[in-house]
C-alpha cells in the first residue's frame, strides 16, 4: 500500500488551520479530504480539533468510504465526501465547516433552498459569470444515519455546483485543488454573512 | 511539597492564549486549572490577563480550595473549580471564560435555563450523539459570595454533562483534558452565538 | 522593458495579507494596485487569492489598462483602477475590497449614495477637518461590463473625495501611498460597519 | 533634556498593537500615552497608524500639551490626555480608542451618560466589588476644539472611575500602568459590546 502523498496531508492540515482561524471548525466539529488518485482518498481522522492537525490526523479511504489506513477511524461524515468524489470526477478537495451564519440561516430558512443574487462574489463559483445569476444552494436536514442522508442528496448533487447546506450542521463545498476548494468555501460563507445581516436588516 | 509539574503549567498558559484570541478573557476575566492529580489542583492566580500567562501565574491549591504555592492568592472563583473536580473525578481541567453572546444570553433569558436543540455541534458533549437531543444549560444568578453560590449551584452540578452558565458573568466547562476542555468551550461558545443570532432575526 | 519595483510589489503583497486578515478579499475577491510612474501601473493579477500574492501575481499595465507583462491576464477591474489613476495625479495607490458591511448596505440603501455624518474617523479623508461635514459616498449599480461601468463612475469620480461604492460588490479607495490608501480603506470600512449597525438599532 | 525611556516607547508600541488586533485603532484613528515622571508626558506622534508604531511615533509633552521633541506634532487630542495625568496623580498610562460598539452606542444614546449594570466584568474597574454596581459612563458631544471639550469634561471627571465617551469618537479609560489601563479599556469594550447587543435583542 503505498503511502498517503506528504503534498496531500500538507494540503489538509494547511486548510484545517485557515477554517479553524475563520471560526468555522468549533470543538471538533468539520472535516477536510483530498483524492489521492482515483479512488484513493486522503481524509481527516474522526475526532480532534481541524486547528491542530498533524500527519497522523490523515488517513486513507476509498471512494466507497472503506477505510485504507490500518486501525483508524475516518470522520463521521466520511461518506458524504466519497459521494462528492464519485459523482465529480474533477472533484480534488472536499471541505466540510461550521459556521455561525450558515447554521442560523438553516435553521430560520423553511424552503428547500437558500436563494442568492445580487452578489459579486457568486463568481466565485464555477460557471458564474454575473452577480445576475440566482443561485439556489440545496438545505438538507441534518441526520445522524449518513447512508441514509447521502440517499436523500445524490439526486439533488448533480446541479449543486456551489455545494450545499445541511441544517444546523453546516456546509460542504468542493473544487478541483485544496486552493480552489478553499476560495469557494470562503465565497460562500462570505455570501451566507451577507444574507443573514441583509434578512437582519430588511425584516 | 512536590513542585507544579511543567505540563500543567503549559496547559493553563497555552488555554489562556486562546481564549484571548478568541476574546473570551476580557480585561482580567476567566481563570483555568487543571487537576495535577487527586486533590492537587494547578489554577490562576488572582488577577492578571489570562491571555499572557507565564508559570508564576499558576499555582497550587487543594480541592478545598486551601491555597499551597505560599504566599499565593488564587481566582476568587477558585471554589467553582474546586467543586468541579470533587463532584466529577474524571475532570482533569475546567475553563471559565467571559464571552459576549454568553453574557447577553443569560442577562435576557428569564427561564432557569438555555434550551439548545437541533445543532450538530451539540455533540462535542459526553454522552450526545444527536443534534434532536434537548439540552438544557443551567443558568445561574451571579454572586460575589463565591461559597454561597456554590452551595446553590451544587445540586443542579449532577445533571450539567455540558457546564453551566452565571448570569452577566460566564461559562464554566471542564472534560477530561485540557484538550477536550478547550473543543467543549469552543462547542458551547458556537451554539451560544448561534442562539443569539437566530433569536435576533426570529423576534 | 523596466521591471517592477520590489516596492511596488512588496506594497501590493502586504496590503493583500491586511485584507485579508480583515475578511475583505474573500474567494478570490478584491484587486490591488500602485502607480509606478506616469502611466505606468502594478496591479494585481486575474484570480488568485489576495491574501497570499508573491511576486509573480503582480503585472503591469499602463493607465489605458494594456496589459505590458507578457501572457498576464489583470484583474476584471483594471479599467477602475486606471481610471483614478488618470484622474487623480496624486493617486499612487488603489485598493478594491469586498466587506460584508459594504455590501449589505450597498444592498439595502436605495438612495444614489450612503449618507454618513457625526463621526470622528472621517477626518481619515482628504479635506475632512471635522465630524460635523456630511459626506455623501456615490453608490453604483453593478455591471460586468466595466468598461461601460467607468463611463457611468467618470462624472461622478471629481467630488468622490473618499472613494466610492459598487452594490453587491464592494468598495473603491486610494490615496497618494499604500500606507495611506489602507488607512482611508480601513478608516472607510469603520464607517461602513457603524452605518450598518446603526441602522440596525434604529430600525 | 533627557530621552523617553525605551521602557515608554515599547509600553506604547505593544499598545498599539493590541488596540489594532481588535479594531480599535481604524486608519490612524486613536492615541496612546505613558507618563514618564511627573509633568512628562510620551505620547503618539499626530497621524500615522497605531498598529505599526515605532520609537520615532513616539514623543514627549509636558502636563500642559506642551511640546519637548524638537519638530515634532503631537495627536490632536494631546490636552484630554493631559488633563487626566493632572487630575489623577496615580494615573500611569492613558488610552484613546475608537470601537464599533462604543461609536453606534454614543450616537443612538440620548441621556448624558451609559447605564451599565449586572455585567461582572465591571470588577475591571477601580473601587468595582460586585456586578451589582449602577456605573454611569459619561457621555460628552464631540467638539474639534479640544480645549474647549477638555473644560467641558473637567467638572465630569473626578467621578470617572471608568473613563469617559465622546460622542461618535471613541473612549477614554487610563490606569497605574500600561497593562492596567489595556485591561481596563479591554472590559470597557466589552462592556460596550454586550450593551450593543443586548439593547438590539431587547428592542
Amino acid at each position: 500500500m503505498p503511502a498517503i502523498p506528504v503534498r496531500a496531508q500538507e494540503d489538509i492540515i494547511r486548510a484545517g488551520r485557515r477554517m479553524d482561524a475563520r471560526g468555522w471548525v468549533p470543538a471538533t466539529a468539520g472535516n477536510i479530504s483530498v483524492r489521492i488518485e482515483g479512488p484513493r482518498i486522503a481524509i481527516t481522522r474522526s475526532g480532534g480539533h481541524k486547528g491542530f492537525l498533524d500527519a497522523f490526523s490523515v488517513i486513507e479511504v476509498d471512494d466507497q468510504g472503506n477505510v485504507i489506513t490500518p486501525q483508524a477511524r475516518p470522520s463521521a461524515e466520511t461518506l458524504l465526501h466519497c459521494q462528492i468524489y464519485r459523482l465529480f470526477p474533477n472533484a480534488g478537495a472536499v471541505l466540510h465547516g461550521h459556521s455561525v451564519a450558515g447554521t442560523v440561516l438553516c435553521i430560520t430558512e423553511t424552503a428547500p433552498s437558500l436563494r442568492i443574487t445580487g452578489y459579486e462574489v457568486q463568481k466565485a463559483f464555477e460557471g458564474q459569470t454575473t452577480h445576475e445569476t440566482v443561485l439556489h444552494l440545496p438545505l438538507f436536514h441534518n441526520d445522524q444515519d449518513i447512508a441514509r442522508l447521502a440517499r436523500v442528496i445524490e439526486p439533488h448533487l448533480a446541479g449543486a455546483a456551489l455545494g450545499y447546506l445541511i441544517r444546523g450542521h453546516g456546509v460542504y463545498v468542493w473544487g478541483p485543488t485544496m486552493d480552489v476548494a478553499l476560495a469557494r468555501l470562503e465565497g460562500l460563507e462570505f455570501l451566507l454573512e451577507c444574507e443573514l445581516q441583509r434578512r437582519r436588516l430588511m425584516r
